[in-house]
């Protein structure tokens, strides 16, 4: 097995190509037993299996599953950039830019549905590594707030001062809201999910702009307070 | 085994006391097991035997554990309904109304934080009838509710026409924010949940207040058509 010594990627290192091949080859399997059979009772081991190659070569990859997911992770944010690429070159509109992140997150998501909802069991464990808000999550967390502060820089949005550094952030954790809502979406196609974005956007939108008017100020500082008062 | 015959009080007919005892004995032995092992992991058959009641007899009283949660759910919001009165008693401010059911429930729940997380795995399920949005909850659901129409109707809170009689509704929804707080709160006695409450009740108590201001009254409206969409 030459890839027995191929350098792995999750160090940052490039990755012989035929080392990326069989990574890649685990890491698709892997999410096609997930969705089949649920992320509960796929093993390691049926993961190397189905992929054709020995056991050791897999965990050689993935150190366990958890690694598997956060690669999940960081490949559905990778793409998640990629769909919404189009509408904001496109758009200059808030809204407009806003819906575009929303809806082409769940466009990267919809494959994925029936094996998120097993999997989010994992991921809801106060104790998971899995968890969005976890130490182990914070390099794709990371790059999909940024991608939530060029919704707000490419657009013509005007936004209170106090509010705007910390506004990409909050975005993010609506965006957590709308995946929330999706994993637990039954309505065929998740159509539900979409009604909730094209709901949500006019209504941030309106927040957004409102945050400039004196009165709501406090709210504005409340709710920042609120949020610096969690994260410590 | 007397038990046999005694009618159930899941149809709220009178048990006898004898019965009733049964009934109790089932229940708080399996919320210790749930407690101590899990919910996935507390089989029927366990409970009976720690309870010292035939397989059958179980049974008889409860058709399945989920039966074992609807009658959690249904005894947790008779305590919390208890558990709130004094302040709602004493209280006619807006906010001290509202943190004082929001803690109270807190208070409920909190011996059952460990069994809450394991279970709550269960209730995130999409197809579970134990969500609390589900068909099977309504009975608690619509007492839960009736908690937080009590908090505003006690209260002096002068609120916009539209919102009021939707207003309960938004409270116990944000209440199940809190509780899905609760549940992944990892910090020594949840004590972030009590500050998410402390944090939250002002600036509810503000946004309740602002929304006469003629500029918010279409973010009430969008609000509204947006939880209406959700639900049908």
């Amino acid at each position: 097995m030459t890839e027995q010594t191929a350098p792995t990627t999750a160090a940052g290192e490039p990755a012989t190509a035929r080392g990326e091949q069989t990574r890649q080859l685990i890491l698709d399997t892997a999410m096609r037993l997930f969705r089949e059979r649920g992320y509960a009772r796929t093993t390691m081991r049926a993961i190397a299996q189905e992929a054709g190659v020995a056991v050791g070569n897999a965990y050689y990859y993935f150190g366990s599953k958890d690694h598997l997911i956060q690669e999940f992770y960081a490949r559905a944010q990778v793409e998640h950039r990629a769909a919404a690429r189009p509408v904001l070159d496109r758009e200059s509109d808030f809204a407009a830019r806003l819906a575009g992140v929303l809806h082409a997150g769940v466009d990267v998501l919809t494959p994925s549905h029936d094996f998120a909802a097993s999997f989010f069991k994992t991921a809801a464990e106060p104790t998971s590594p899995l968890s969005p808000f976890s130490e182990e999550s914070s390099a794709p967390r990371r790059a999909a707030v940024d991608l939530f502060a060029e919704v707000l820089d490419g657009s013509t949005a005007r936004v209170d001062a106090e509010l705007r550094p910390h506004l990409p952030e909050l975005l993010w954790l609506a965006y957590m809201g709308v995946v929330l809502y999706w994993v637990h979406d039954r309505s065929p196609g998740q159509a539900k999910t979409r009604k909730l974005i094209d709901g949500a956007v006019p209504l941030i939108d309106r927040l957004v702009g409102l945050s400039r008017l004196r009165v709501l100020r406090p709210v504005t500082r409340q709710v920042l307070d609120l949020i610096r008062t969690l994260r410590h």
